[in-house]
């Protein structure tokens, strides 16, 4: 099933998504929901970021080729990670599917990245890897927006990953998912850029929700970004980059420039 | 004036702190409210965690003596930051005035760190630093709990910063705040640890503002925390750790270990 979260220019509800139509919904994915009226056509209607979390886990060193890539890219030594870690990503740089990626002016070296999200379904802490996968509702797509300067010079991650516009995530949640199979692609203007095995990561989705919870208490909400695989190229203003995971659906974004109105000040 | 969060047994509000009394409001802080009811005894209510931040903002390295003992305790050259740099910590960890600070079995050196919160009042985009307190609603005071075995051996701060009950903040707002008047003070059952002048930060409070919203929108209840001057000492089990920003008030938490039935899985 998926579960959208959707503005009809009135007001933001979570629907059921059907084909080319969306069935609004009383309540949320996350307890009790029925069907409150009519499908609408889903042209008709605005996806917006299919759930805001409370608290946004990112991974992110989880595919082999990625971690090599990115010792290449810096010119340290590859570090495997020998233990699964999350690390944050902050909500005020979500955005839906179709929504714009804004690039500030000062930005140099801007890349996608795309990634499995793993929507919480409901409180879990000290869960057991073998039963972790029932605390999940579904999963959805994100594109981890990345400027890799800033990376490599700041001492946090604050703008090059957490910038406004930079953590697309949607179109909506996906709970019939059978992880072996999946498979992201992600496409720049049409062209296929890379294409992986979703779950071939170092620490996949159970382990993490089983590590975390050891000391965190995860919340209906809250998501787990997994990391992506290999090494990205650079966006430019203009580009259309779309990250499809087969199973859930695709995650569509053009790239902007920042508009003058958004010029820093001073 | 003092805006707390409480719970009367029956739902939670805002309420507005005179004396030893608190008035439920009708509305938020952030936006129209009015006093809705006679005045209750603070003693019969239940205070919460003063706003749950969309965003959750801190600053790690903002007092010179605190970067100067990091690298004492770390074996490194002191970095002291050359630019005003927030990282981020998640709202899963975050207790109320009162609430206890629970230690998972496996914790080794857990230590206190006293900071000013800044809670935001208004979004928040481009803002210049002569302007950026305006966007302040008030000021709490946080306790950033932090194991420093985790600290050291973790590539992030995902459990060492924000293990469950790691992040108290409270006991309210406070929004006639003289910045420079200010002097926090921490105790450890009645005992001063440390008091420093808390506004002498590397970079303020309106520097920082400044800084994020170059690149990020602060949204309101967005959260801010300073940083915390000074070497800690360890808490122990049975402790009571106090934090006293004069001019906002004392958040006051009690140590304690995690319950049997909160032990590990498996």
């Amino acid at each position: 099933m998926k579960f959208a979260r959707y503005s009809d220019g009135a007001r933001v509800s979570f629907g059921v998504v059907e084909g080319a139509f969306v069935t609004p919904i009383d309540g949320t994915p996350f307890g009790d929901w029925r069907r409150a009226a009519d499908p609408v056509p889903l042209a008709d209607v605005r996806l917006c970021v299919p759930v805001m979390p409370q608290n946004f886990y990112a991974v992110g060193m989880n595919y082999t080729e990625h971690v090599l890539e990115r010792a290449r890219r810096t010119g340290g030594a590859p570090e495997i990670p020998s233990r699964p870690e999350p690390g944050y990503r902050s909500p005020n740089a979500l955005i839906a599917h179709g929504e714009a990626i804004v690039l500030p002016p000062d930005t140099d070296t801007v890349q996608y990245e795309g990634e499995l999200v793993v929507v919480i379904g409901r409180r879990a802490k000290h869960v057991r890897e073998d039963a972790a996968l029932d605390y999940v509702l579904g999963y959805t797509i994100g594109n981890d927006i990345s400027e890799r300067r800033w990376q490599k010079t700041d001492r946090t991650f604050w703008r090059c990953k957490n910038a406004d516009t930079f953590k697309p995530m949607g179109p909506w949640i996906e709970t019939d998912v059978d992880l072996p199979s999946l498979r992201t692609a992600v496409r720049v203007n049409g062209r296929t850029q890379i294409e992986f095995d979703t779950n071939h990561m170092l620490f996949g989705v159970a382990c993490f929700i089983a590590t975390i919870t050891r000391y965190i208490t995860l919340h209906p909400g809250d998501v787990i970004w997994m990391g992506t695989e290999g090494a990205s190229k650079d966006l430019h203003v203009g580009d259309l980059v779309e990250v499809e995971i087969r199973g859930i659906g695709t995650l569509s974004n053009p790239v902007v420039a920042a508009a003058p109105a958004e010029a820093v000040d001073g």
